[in-house]
Formats: structure tokens, C-alpha cells, sequence
């Protein structure tokens, strides 16, 4: 029952003019690369940094394959804003990310992530393939382990 | 019945490397600018490019209040894919735009946005309220009117 | 003289899988991208962010005339990087920053703006004119200022 | 002197809404990734585009060394753009670019690139290298082939 108890990374982004448009808000295609950014985050939170990820479980990445947002507010340049994130759902070889973006409090933008664990394939190195979440990193999200990041960090290292 | 026969985009477009991510396919928020743009392509392609548009009608732009996508193969630097884009539905203040960008004649990509008519709101110029669409807009956009875009040009030039 | 001390803004920057193109390194404009949010940091650390500075001196931005630019090493994601930012020279309506950015404590970027104090022109709303650099803005930025930034402030707020 | 009749590649760009900043113009990093189109779309004209380019030769990329660039004139969504490219000068492994943006004629932007011809360090996977230009890309680039482009196009296929 541990791991409904999801961990919840939350970011603090300033809003940039470059990510504004001419109507004097966020681009809205500006909002998925803060959330990509933040799904990055969680990760790096439970001790899997992107770069260390890839190499360690021979990843190409963990891209989308569904998306959902809404946009409930606008938000501005020198506006500065806090995501709160969390992985919904485990699949086998997919899982779930919430994003909720607060500007002043307030729920301004919700999206859903669906990703997938993915590798290059061996037949075509033109295509990629989804393989199965690696049961460690599932671990590393529970909240077991999220009450005990040293230990956890340490028990990792010594596979 | 002839509002049934949308009008329909199709926009060619060249995967840059600049629009790809170290996974070497395009990152993801790059999609949603190409569609940005496949959506002012469409009002261009009834007489509306989006200076004019802005200018014509006293709005902000037309932002986005609900997004959906689904990502079912990557698309890589040299590419070159198409993008299909049509207004599925107007609503009193708000449309549907659906895009499909084909990949070698594959569906890659596709997208639904939800877009808001938006002005400055006159009580909160830090808001954004949104209005009917004009009349005449969706006119534009039914097949009558798309048989004959000089006619409907010269038309709209009178008011 | 005390101009000279110039006031130097530090950010650090996590550099994101989205900043990164197939190569694997940062995509160079996304650099550009940072240093404007760095030059926007200065102006925010002397008590102007960049929306109250337009709001105050009723300008339309601070855009670029010129830029250089010399990439020494690349910087790859999951790496955290600092720029080191300062105004170097102030002219009648235009003004220099350089842009340094440090991975891992050496100089890998290095970035030189010369942008002008911007306002739309009244005769003609399409073009932009610079226009004189405040001579209090100037003196934000003075090092007698710099170490008093909580007087600096109030004494703004009185004009 | 061939060589001095230098290939140019002429590159229309319409500009988008999410290419403009809250000033309503053209934010200036986007700039730099149509001049790295631009870059693409040259070595594409003489049979390379990027994929096959550094498939064939074995290469991560061209990133940039070193750039300059003048902004002359704003430019605005809806604007369509001209831009012409040229490689001014070939060194033993870097290679000089010039761009120059035209807005109805007129010069806005004036961009110049030296770039590498870069692969993975073998002693350090991260670090990046150059390498000496390959003579015959140098070649592809003389206007003899530029006059023949068929010929030039089926010699390469040969080897």
C-alpha cells in the first residue's frame, strides 16, 4: 500500500519573455518542455538524473506516445510559477505523469503524460521499441524509499 | 450542409535538426509549434493570415484551452512529413482544429486542440476573455465559400 | 568611479534533455535563450523586473543590435552549468552585456549583447526607436547602489 | 577560382506567431535555428542533407565555434523572409557561413557562423573533436558541380 503514497516533485520556474508570445503569454508548446523538464526532475529526485537513466538501463529516453492538457489560466513573463509532479501509473513498459502548474496558487494548466520506456531496436535502428519498466526504478518511487533517499540512493549503487 | 465539407490545410514540413532531441527524433513541444502554425495556415488559406487576423477583429490571438495528442511514430531530422489540418467544430466562442502529420504517408502524429476567439478583458487587462466568433469567420471556412476564395475575398474587403 | 564595480548576476541553469539536439549537446540558440533570461535576471536584481520595466519606462523590450558569441565546449544535459552576467558599458541609448558560462568551473560559452532601449515609433507603429537609457536605471546598476539595494528601491518608489 | 563562385542556398521563411516574442517580433535565439535550417538547407543542395551527411562521413555534427550576428530590422508573424546562405570560406576543419535575412527586400539580419566538422573523441566519448573537411565536400561546393549538379550528384554516388 506504500506506493500509493506517489512522490511529488514540485519545480519553481520563472517565466521567461522568450517563452511568451505576442499576445504576452506562455507559448503554450513552451508549458510541455517545462513539464518535460519536470518530468526529468522526478526522476532525478529518486536518484536517476537523465543522464545517469540512459546509461544506466540503456535507454534512448522515455517519449511520449499520449498527451492531455488544459489550460485554464494564462500565465506571463516575470510571472513565477511551481509544478507539482507525480507518476500516476505503472505499466508494464508505460507509465503515467500528472503536472499541475499553479500560478499564485491557483491550477493554471493540468497535463497528462503517457511515456513509454524506450530502446532503439535491434532489427531497425530506425525504430524504437517500448521494454518493460525495470522493477528498481518502479522501487525507487515508493514511498518506502522516498522516506529514506540515503539509503536507497546507497542500496542502489551496489548493484 | 456544405459547412460538412471542411476545408482542409496541408502543410509540408522539414524536420530540422535544431527540432530534434538527443534521442535523435523530434522533441515532442516541437509538434505543437508545427501545429501552431498549421492552424494560422488554415485562416491564411481563407483569407485571414494572423496579423490581419488580430487586427481585423480586435483579439488577442487564439489561444488554447485543451490539448490532446498521440504520438505513434517518431519522425527524425531530414524528414520531410505533411500535416493535414482541418476545424472539426465551431462552437459560439471557441473551435476544434484536428491535425494529422503523415510521415512516408504513415500517420505519426495527431492532435486536437480546443482554441478560444480571445480579447483583453476591459474590467483585467491582465485577463483574457473570450468572444463570439464573428459570422463572417466561419463563413469563410464553410465549402461554399472555399470554391470561390476570390469572390469571398473581395466580399469581405466591402465591410 | 564606482560605476566600475560593475553588478554581476549569477544564475545557474540545469541544462534539460529539450535544450539538447541529436548531437547530444546543447542546441545553440537555446544559449541565447538563457543569456536573454540572464540579462533579464540583472535587470531584476537592481529592482526592475522585466514586466515593471516595461510598465515603468514605457518601452516595448530591450532587443539586440548585435551579438558574439564564442562556444569553447559543450555542455550536454543533466549538467549544471552558471552564468555569470553584467552590463559592461552603457551608451546614450543602447548598452553591453557580457554573458559567461561556466561547466564544471571552466569557461565553455561567452557571449557579448549590445541591445538599445526600445520604444515603438510614433510615426510609423510597425518600426522601433531607441530612445535614451534613464539615467536612473543607469544608477540602479552604480556599485554604491548595488550595496544599498533596499534604499535603491525605496527611492524609486517615491518618483 | 571556381571556388570564388560560391553556391548559395535562398531559403523562404514565413515567420510564425510562436517565433515572436511579447514585442511582437521575431525573439531573437529563433533566428539562429533558421540560420541553422539555412547551414542544413546548403549542404542539402549539394547532396547532403543532414542524416546522409553524417552517416556518410561518420560525424556528430557542425556545431558552431564562433558567431556573429547584426540585427538590422525587426521582423513580425505573417512576414515572409528571404534568406541567403553561403559558405565564405573553407579552412582545414572549419568552415566559414554567412547569412543575410531580407524583409521585403531589404536587409534585417546579417549572421556570420564558423562552424567544425566534429566527431566523438575516441579518447574521451565526452568530449567533441574536429577532423579535416572532407576534400570532396569542399568540392561538392565549387561552382564547377554547381553547374552540374547531376553529374556531381551520381560521381558521389560511385564511391
Amino acid at each position: 500500500m506504500s506506493k500509493k503514497a506517489n512522490i511529488t516533485n514540485r519545480k519553481t520556474i520563472h517565466i521567461e519573455w522568450g517563452d511568451c508570445d505576442p499576445a504576452q503569454i506562455v507559448y503554450f508548446p513552451r508549458y510541455f518542455a517545462y513539464f518535460d523538464a519536470c518530468t526529468a526532475g522526478l526522476f532525478k529526485k529518486v536518484g536517476l538524473p537523465k543522464r545517469k537513466m540512459l546509461k544506466t538501463y540503456g535507454i534512448i529516453g522515455i517519449p511520449l506516445v499520449d498527451l492531455r492538457a488544459s489550460f485554464i489560466a494564462p500565465s506571463r513573463f516575470s510571472d513565477t510559477v511551481v509544478v507539482e509532479s507525480e507518476i500516476t501509473e505503472w505499466r508494464r513498459s508505460s507509465f503515467s505523469v500528472r503536472h499541475r502548474l499553479f500560478n499564485k496558487g491557483v491550477l493554471a494548466v493540468e497535463c497528462f503524460e503517457i511515456r513509454v520506456w524506450a530502446i532503439t531496436s535491434e532489427a531497425d535502428p530506425e525504430r524504437i521499441e517500448s521494454k518493460p519498466v525495470p522493477r528498481e526504478v518502479v522501487e525507487m518511487f515508493s514511498s518506502e524509499n522516498n522516506n529514506r533517499p540515503v539509503r536507497q540512493k546507497s542500496r542502489r549503487k551496489k548493484r
